[in-house]
């Protein structure tokens, strides 16, 4: 056996993730790895808890990077607000509700699934239904943008709803976050959860969180332990908590959170409504072309996600081939549909530093070489 | 608000690991990000996989990195493989067989602690107590390598010992992989777990797991789900297994991956054996050193682990004070004592890229410059 050093091509990335990561995010990874209790580190534990307080505009105490993918920030949401016996509304419009019934009942949950169709937005009636008729509901969760099928919903509506109904709300906001408006303390969002390689651009592998003080008052007062010693907020809250001294709790992911940093500051530089304005602004372009090609969406326009267009694949047309086409001839990343959405939609992602007009036109100029 | 990019300083990591991560590593993690499905990167996965079953010497099929550090790649192997109401003999000799105590009761397991005192290796005639007083226990899990205390244990004989009681057996080689032989295979270990940031000199964030043939047998043949969804090894393999399409799991820490890659192909240049004996010869080197200035070893020569140095704080010595004047005054991180160890014990790590004997000059140099 020998193996060598691992040169990967350069491509474009406009798929649902990883989006694009600027030299800049990459140049940051590469400085020189500190402990994870260094003083220097600390501080900049610091600015990246500020700057994640920024692009999900709250004043929550409890913000941070749980140390794995998004996945995990789902799980860390979960695991410490469910104990065993706890009833959560879980609404499902696409792949990512799924993943959250299995979280809820993994926990010792019981999962009320509340169900609309996938490209549809979260029904706020069916909601409100559900909610009446489980009045021992604790938690509501959902998908602010279904990364599945580029439908976004009503987060404000739906948090209101549950609130109505004393229930704490959980919110997936892995492909939302700095791409599309999201307010947590003015909707009054309990935990939400985003991860680090969609609209914020950075590498993956982090997924930054936020817990409200009703959230962290329900995962002290718990009875039981948290299923997840690494998880366990009780415990991660010893090195991230921002006074006194830093218990070490795991080995934080130095260089990953460098470049989350890097990327937060690129942000903070651009300004959030600017890049929220300008996720939308390559959206209607990359949509005037689509349509002009006849390539359909699959979400009504009112319901659609900037940074994460669903299209239908026009008939005839081979997927994987176009993909794979794109792929070895473009080095462009486009996305194939997902769970049941799987051979009949492409996503094509303009997150973060991959939303530039320059990307619009290169995919659109790139499909229309492999289409013909 | 206004937030700028961060620069760390240069230090020298001789503490309990992150360990230092060579300019290779760091160029490689800042390469351009592919996409978790890009067949170029399915491509270094399955590289990165039969490298590391080279480091861990085994032919285990289920050999991988959990996308997340390696408190998380405990959690993997706890939550995998105990069903709710299983019996789990826990040798603790340091802090870390106390977090194994923490997993498996969270995971619903029930405990059976073996303990030793910390600087100690696990006493096998206790263990075989154990297994002997406890016939319905199905696990055995202990710590190759303690971190906390510079312990090293019989590997080979504690597994032994387990199997003859038919018990599975868990071993942690956080600190042990690359540093010190390890013989996954020859040793018939069932399941293990390391990290990035130690002797293998990647930057924290991944931990390295492989499970035997019998462990993933246990872990097809449960009747009640793992409760951990990200870590569920029936979903994970999905991703990560050899054979035909991979599955979308989670998204892959890409970047991370790519300096794991790096570092493997490193140790492979090297050679296993011969990283070893470079660990050995610096430990001597060092434990030289600190010898002369009267610096004595809190663990007994026989059971030291040539890569993480425990020793005696020299009395009438401030602890906080010196390290701070290491890290300040030389850019010098050393370790301190953890957990009941704390104020009496210095950690000095001699760790992959961090042992040679450049660097073991300079911390016995900075060392006498700060104690005077």
């Amino acid at each position: 056996m020998s193996i060598s050093s691992f040169h990967p091509p350069q491509r474009t990335l406009m798929g649902p993730g990883p989006s694009d990561v600027s030299d800049r995010v990459l140049q940051a990874m590469a400085r020189p790895t500190v402990g994870h209790l260094d003083p220097s580190f600390i501080g900049m534990m610091d600015e990246t808890k500020q700057l994640l307080q920024y692009v999900f505009q709250t004043k929550n105490e409890l913000t941070f990077a749980v140390s794995a993918p998004g996945s995990a920030g789902m799980e860390c949401c979960f695991a410490n607000l469910i104990e065993p016996g706890d009833k959560v509304i879980v609404c499902q419009n696409g792949v990512f509700g799924g993943r959250m019934k299995e979280n809820v009942e993994r926990c010792g949950g019981v999962a009320v699934m509340v169900q609309d169709d996938w490209g549809k937005a979260v029904d706020a009636s069916k909601l409100e239904d559900a909610l009446k008729a489980n009045p021992d509901a604790c938690i509501v969760a959902f998908v602010h943008a279904e990364t599945s099928t580029g439908a976004q919903s009503d987060a404000k509506t739906l948090v209101n709803l549950g609130h109505q109904y004393d229930c704490l709300v959980i919110v997936d906001a892995v492909t939302s976050l700095v791409g599309t408006p999201l307010l947590v303390d003015e909707w009054g969002i309990d935990a939400i959860y985003s991860g680090s390689q969609k609209c914020l651009s950075s590498s993956p592998g982090l997924s930054p969180v936020s817990f409200s003080q009703r959230a962290a008052d329900k995962i002290k007062a718990r009875t039981t332990k948290v299923q997840s010693w690494f998880l366990d907020l009780n415990l991660v809250m010893g090195y991230w908590s921002g006074d006194g001294k830093r218990a070490y709790h795991h080995t934080a992911p130095v260089n990953c959170l460098y470049g989350l940093h890097e990327a937060l500051v690129i942000v903070q530089e651009e300004g959030l409504e600017n890049a929220w304005a300008r996720h939308h602004a390559n959206h209607l372009l990359l949509r005037n072309g689509l349509e002009a090609m006849g390539i359909n969406f699959i979400v009504a326009e009112q319901d659609r996600l900037p940074q994460l267009n669903a299209v239908t694949i026009p008939e005839g047309v081979n997927d994987a081939d176009v993909r794979s086409r794109l792929l070895t001839e473009h080095d462009l990343e486009i996305g194939a549909g997902l769970g049941a959405l799987a051979g009949n939609v492409w996503r094509i992602g303009l997150m973060g530093h991959a939303s530039s007009q320059k990307n619009v036109d290169f995919c659109l100029h790139s499909l229309r070489a492999v289409l013909g």
